[in-house]
């Protein structure tokens, strides 16, 4: 089912989310809070290093982020004011590798799923027909997440401004449009979670999207405050939701303190260069009827 | 924890124990029947080929169990009528690598350990300097497991006969006692789990053992018929308990079927060449005043 | 530049032609007749074990096979009478991990090519565009050589009789015309390296192809006769030249024993499944003008 | 043979010196220039972040510096003022594996090791029994390497004073008289070549040294001035050979630029902490009756 966490704000030490709090990243990759807790089958970790260059340096593995110990030394001395972790359970079938594992990155986005396109590889063929030269050169591996990615991507990229905040999150609905049409060209009753995160390193938005089978939508939570820290293991935000200094989106709570909210289903989080955030529901997938959702310009 | 199974009898593919039974070895890696179900850090592979030569053929990986492809493959093609596997829980702080993956193998023998030599930090490095030449040259990684391999070696090699069954359940009695000596002579209060197997691929030998937290006892379990089948992921022993054409001696039954038998506490279970069971009580360890344990000739 | 063997006789223990011989395919990985002669990015082989279907098994790493310790145990016990094995030098920016590792297998074919399609980015897309839904979805990685192969698939299930050494070979021809075709519609002069080998485990097929610069022709040997040992790293073929119960085609000869031919450029080899050889020149590529090249039926 | 780079100087991205010049660490790993130019069994890296704490980060794997992404992605956005790295040629019968690839580290100090103690096999057992049991503990792999570096350390801590440039140039020498000392305990002419190199993050001592056949000796080069920069593949060192703001130790020069200097044989570099360098004869090995050596204190 996968997890994963974005982070935005003051720069943090990449363990301060991925190892060192009690239900941290690298906790979720053996004990989730889900029914199946295990997410062993690779990882990934995207941070922004701005004083470089836009695009984010990406650390991934095939091999489960619990015994890495490679892992645990970036994030000991690694710090960024951008950083999208993800660690994945395939999917039955679709091949463990680095290359399958998230966050995608494309230039200066990184992006991250939790779920699962039912029915994907019925439409995978036409997915990548539907694809601009440009966004089917970004895929590399087999799974549906990836496939969202470069659809996202041609979204993004058909829009007159590309860079806006207002730009990727209509293009994050319109994907989750693009992915109905294409199930519903094939006769398919559409069931997928649909929990997207993507960040340019300044900004960032996320989904909390499932349609079919609504009890399967995977949790999606946020926190805000001055910044996140971790003392033996107890992470927690200073000035919780006083200011947006820094903002967590994260699968789950990383820490037991309080400030976590839950999204909505099928709703978004919005985080723009000034880290503040908005929330709105989703303009697409739920209750909508399929057979009439308009592509959002 | 880990888990493990030893298998001689008919020759079955490998993926009869590994792959295919609902409870099978693979399925153990994440969701074994243990408070802490996973097992993914490495498994290992030994199966003898006794038209090649005594020494068995080993595979390994520190990866999981469950999302190598090429456990399958070879599961799928490999028959032996002598196989042991292992899926490995490290213990905490030790080496997640394919050195540190059980079974451990020198020329014909192959073992494995389940379980933990509480103290075994402390008496390593005597235990070290207590090994012959030969034996210390065998050990390449740093579980206690493949120290208490090396120490079997020795008191294997130090016996008269080396090649007989009574030899061989002698030598691991004698591990376990010498382990224990290392322990007492540090004032360490044993608290071992010492579920161990052994096998030449002829004849093999195995123990439920644990000193100290009792309840911290692996399972292990033993099955015996004319062969081991696996339909539809249901396995099962044709003609159990009637004869011991095939035996498997597992950390938990493989399959729902009749006829699995919990091993006794602190016991042992023989096979010798002709597959034929014993069973008799471990002549060490337990309730053994240790401080007078004697070493069995 | 990748180099492959591909073995047709009598039952060998796989280390026979992958680590035993002073040339073996082991050696290849880093010490390879070319001018290039690393083909450290990752290894594969498929074997036959006809006894329990006619699917091959395959054991791939994306690690190097000088290295690579379970491959030699794999090749100590395992025997086969039809092997496929292949080392990889990744095109640059071609992804190394064990997806994109040859023998690319699908039901009881397998296939692997040494070279290069040039220009191959430029035509992958139309080349997925002209596959039929089941070789679309055979294909999991990125290299030219796995869309060969999904191309090879399209061709030779369009043939009225597929098992065939004909259809075989055909299809083989047919592939390097449609991959010729699609790069002259996209203005591309061809300039491809096309040394591909093919077999369903009873009889195979290789072709030694360039186009462009034919200078950059590899290298590609077969060798016949009784049997083929190894004895203190020199291999040798046993009656060479005088029978055909063993045939073996290799991008370089595994040893310096006499018998070993080079196949002439742009000529194909067939073993059938009395493993009586035949040549032939391709009737595709080379001097042919593509522009004209007529669809081998 | 192994290959290695060690810095100390203005702050720099790690891919100056690993992936940018044109004899950069990894091209080394496939094209060094030695007769077996093949180091392609793992690499690591360590680097400090002097702002998080003495310790330095580690990253290692056991697959080919080549073919390696992350480091790619590590060596773009991470910069440090000391560096140390290193690419493995494995010796034979050694396993490969993180575990054993270069620098070791603990505490503060990391160290690497280029060439090979003859006979280390022989000498290991009676090295680890005239360990402390602190240096003892150090010890994870099974390289004649790991095992210096544990010996220096026990020579280090033995001093009165552990921190000064004095105190591990003495350590460093003394490591070397006592391998010698052990091989002689046990008849065994030596033939070591011990191009060995350390830092603790602020200052640095390495030495070029070699017993028995000094025409093994590995090269080892330095290069001072006041930054190190890389453009279009030309590394060169701003301001060489003026100040000493900037010092570089490699097994071979990282580009063509003026300036590199190659060590004596049997003698040592001291990197001070304002980066001075200084030059010495090794006061052990060589030449030296190894009968008589003396422990230097």
């Amino acid at each position: 089912m996968c997890r994963f966490v974005l982070y935005l704000g003051e720069p943090v030490a990449l363990e301060t989310l991925l190892a060192k709090p009690v239900n941290s990243l690298i906790n979720q990759s053996w004990d989730a809070e889900l029914r199946d807790p295990l997410n062993g089958d690779g990882f990934g970790v995207a941070w922004y290093a701005h004083e470089v260059g836009p695009q984010p340096a990406v650390f991934k593995s095939h091999t489960p982020a619990w015994n890495n110990r490679n892992l645990l030394q970036l994030g000991r001395v690694t710090k960024s004011n951008c950083v999208l972790a993800h660690v994945r359970a395939a999917s039955p079938g679709v091949v463990v590798s680095e290359s399958n594992c998230h966050p995608f990155t494309w230039d200066r986005f990184a992006f991250m799923h939790n779920g699962d396109v039912g029915g994907f590889a019925a439409i995978r063929r036409s997915l990548l027909a539907s694809l601009s030269e440009k966004a089917f050169s970004v895929i590399e591996g087999q799974t549906d997440s990836e496939h969202l990615f470069a659809l996202f991507l041609d979204c993004l990229w058909a829009r007159r401004e590309s860079d806006t905040l207002e730009a990727i999150s209509r293009a994050l609905e319109e994907t989750v449009n693009r992915v109905h049409r294409l199930l519903w060209d094939k006769n398919i009753t559409p069931n997928t979670q649909l929990n997207l995160a993507v960040s340019d390193g300044r900004q960032a938005v996320a989904i909390r999207c499932a349609t079919g089978d609504l009890g399967r939508m995977p949790t999606l939570y946020w926190h805000e405050g001055r910044r996140y820290i971790c003392e033996n293991g107890a992470g927690r935000m200073i000035d919780y939701d006083v200011c947006s200094e820094t903002v967590i989106i994260a699968s789950e709570p990383l820490s037991d303190d309080p400030g976590w909210e839950s999204l909505e289903p099928n709703s978004m989080i919005l985080v723009a260069e000034d880290h503040q955030v908005s929330l709105r529901p989703l303009r697409c997938c739920g209750s909508i009827d399929l057979g009439k959702a308009a592509i959002i310009t």
